[in-house]
Formats: C-alpha cells, structure tokens, sequence
C-alpha cells in the first residue's frame, strides 16, 4: 500500500510554504536550463559548481528521510509538491498546472525548454509519454483518490518542437476497477501526440 | 528536418568538455534533490537561492542560443548531451548509461530518487515510460543514425518503488521504415513494465 500523509497544515500554512519553496524550485529550473546552455570558461563553471554545492549543503542542514512524497492537509488539500510532473518543489517539472473542467476533462498550457529535449530542438518522445501519462491519470482520478496506470498506448503524428504546447485528457467511461481515458499534446498547429489508456483504482483506496 | 550539429572537435577536445561539465550537471541533480526534501528554515531557503541565481548569473554570461542539440564531432562520436534521460549536461536526466550487447540488445542499471516520484516513494509512471521509450529507441537505432517513436504501449505490472532499477531492450524485426522494439523496467524481484513500440526511419536519413 502507498504511504500517504496527513499533516497538522491550516490552508494559511501551506500558503506560507509555497511561498518559500516556489520561489527556491523556480531558482533551479533556471538553472537546470543554465547548466544545459552554458558556454562560460571552465573557471566560471568551477566556481558556479562551488556555489551550488554551498547551496546544496545548506539546503540539506535539515531535510526529511526519502522522497516527499505526496501529503493532504488536514482540510483535505492534496501536496503532491514532489511529483515529477505537477510538483510545486520538484525542479525536474516543468511543471504543469493542471485545469480541471466542469465536464470532467482536464488541460495544462506549458512550455517544454532545453532541458526537454530528445531529437535536436524537439521534445524527448519520452517527455511527452511522461506528461501525457500524468494528464491521462488525472482525468481518470476522483479529486483526492489516485488512479495508477493499468497500460497506455501513444502514437507520434509527428515530431513536437521545444515551446508552447498544451495537453488535454478526459476520462471516457469507467468499468468496474478501470477508467479508460484519452488524450493528446497539440501546438498551434494541432495534435502532436495522442494517447490512449487504462487507469486502476487499486484494492486498498475507497471512494 | 532535425539539425544534427557537426563540431570540429578532437577526442581530446571532448574529454575535456566531459571534464568540466559532468561535476557541474552531478552537482545540479544533488541540488534538485536537496530542493524536494529540504526541511531548512526560510531563511536558509532564501539564502541558498541568491548562490543558486548567482551561479546561474555566471552560467548564463555565455551561452549557445536554444537547447543543446545533438552534436557529433568530427570522429563521428555523438553527443547528445542535452537529452532528457542520457544527457551528460542535463541535470533532469538520471542519467542513463546505455549499455550496446553484443546480440544488439541494450540495457542500463540505473537509481531514481526523489525527482522521479509519482506515488509515493514510487516511480511516476510517465518516468518509467520517458525510461522505456528512451531504451526502445536506442535498440531500435543503428549507431549514429536515429529512429523517432511512431507508438509505443506500455503495461504497468505493479508499482515500481524508487530506487535501483534496470531496463532493457530489444528490436526484434524491420519493415521497412519500421523497427519493432520490446522491453521492460524490472527490480530485484522482476519486471515492473514492459513496453513494445514501432520506430520510424525518418525520410531525410540515409543508412
């Protein structure tokens, strides 16, 4: 079974946490882009190396065992601050912000950099199997009751540039333990990439 | 077309691009993950964001215009060292190293840690599909010629905990523009995905 945490949060709490940490996760993604495109001399990466293991250091003075993991507030709200895909402290996300619909779909705006990139100037296959994965999930998720992947199948129309882009996924029908949902990755000249998949409620979560 | 990038670069010349770039991008991913699961108080947060926008101040003071690319060198060595899953100078990256077998099969022993995370103390399921198609790809791909993913399906056996993993994959036949690729992502206790995929020779590439 998966390990999902209560905290003792007001909703003002974790305002203030957001606060401190966006802010921290928004500094490394910029960085994360630097360190990709940097064409600085090999002293100015040395010394650039030194200020972020200062950083890391500090950072680490206090930290929790393990991953983050995903934690609900005591009113219910859900912190999933370290997903890969969505998460508010997680670097590695671009991240998406997920919109949800009165008719049940949902939609992210994004942009993909450097650091998304597999063909020269496009996206990482892979990358869009990644977001695609996370939008197709939350389509066929109730808001606080995951849904994990059962099988996904996508299909490349053709190649994804590095940019904006937005994806949307909905849920089409749900039998038994599985929902089924669909989605795609377009730019502004269309769909990029569809998707198609089976998500599972597993036995431990009541709905 | 894709712009593959032709550098007039030595071995030597390579090595000691490696030499200065690799501690950088290994000191960013330790960052990444010191950012998730630091517990420090704000104060110490904020400090350690002035060195990390310092550091990318610096980085930045020269950079290549756009993402990275993939570059081969002169000796016909690639390097695509922007990509998202076996980037030497992408921090976003594990990143994998790929081993060639000699039957043409590929494979990687590989750890995720807290940036990959879905589930809790889980693997994302995207990440493992990001992982998956990355590795089909490579089987499918002669050396320094490569194939784009046309679909690939994915079958989630259980959930895969984060941690040490391997992957491995095959091409198991070609038709014409077509390379068909299987493989799976397993634990100490076997596999936990498997994937199986088509990859498309692109128009433009002459084997």
């Amino acid at each position: 079974m998966l390990d999902f945490t209560v905290e003792d949060l007001s909703a003002e709490d974790v305002e203030r946490l957001r606060e401190i940490y966006r802010p921290l996760t928004e500094s490394v993604r910029e960085l994360i882009d630097a360190t990709i495109r940097t064409d600085a001399a090999a002293e100015t990466v040395a010394a650039a190396k030194a200020q972020i293991d200062a950083a890391t250091a500090a950072l680490r003075s206090k930290q929790i065992d393990g991953p983050f993991g995903v934690r609900f507030t005591e009113q219910g709200d859900r912190m999933p601050w370290g997903n890969a895909v969505i998460g508010l402290r997680n670097p590695v996300a671009p991240p998406l912000s997920v919109q949800h619909h009165p008719d049940g779909s949902v939609s992210a705006d994004f942009t993909l950099g450097a650091a998304y990139e597999g063909p020269p100037g496009h996206v990482h296959g892979g990358v869009a199997a990644l977001i695609l994965d996370h939008m197709l999930g939350e389509a066929a998720s109730p808001a606080t009751s995951p849904r994990l992947t059962g099988t996904i199948s996508l299909r490349y129309l053709r190649p994804t540039r590095l940019g904006a882009l937005r994806v949307q996924a909905a849920a089409e029908r749900t039998e038994g333990v599985k929902t089924f949902a669909t989605g795609f990755i377009s730019d502004a000249e269309g769909p990029t990439v569809q998707a198609e998949g089976v998500f599972i409620r597993p036995r431990w979560v009541q709905d």
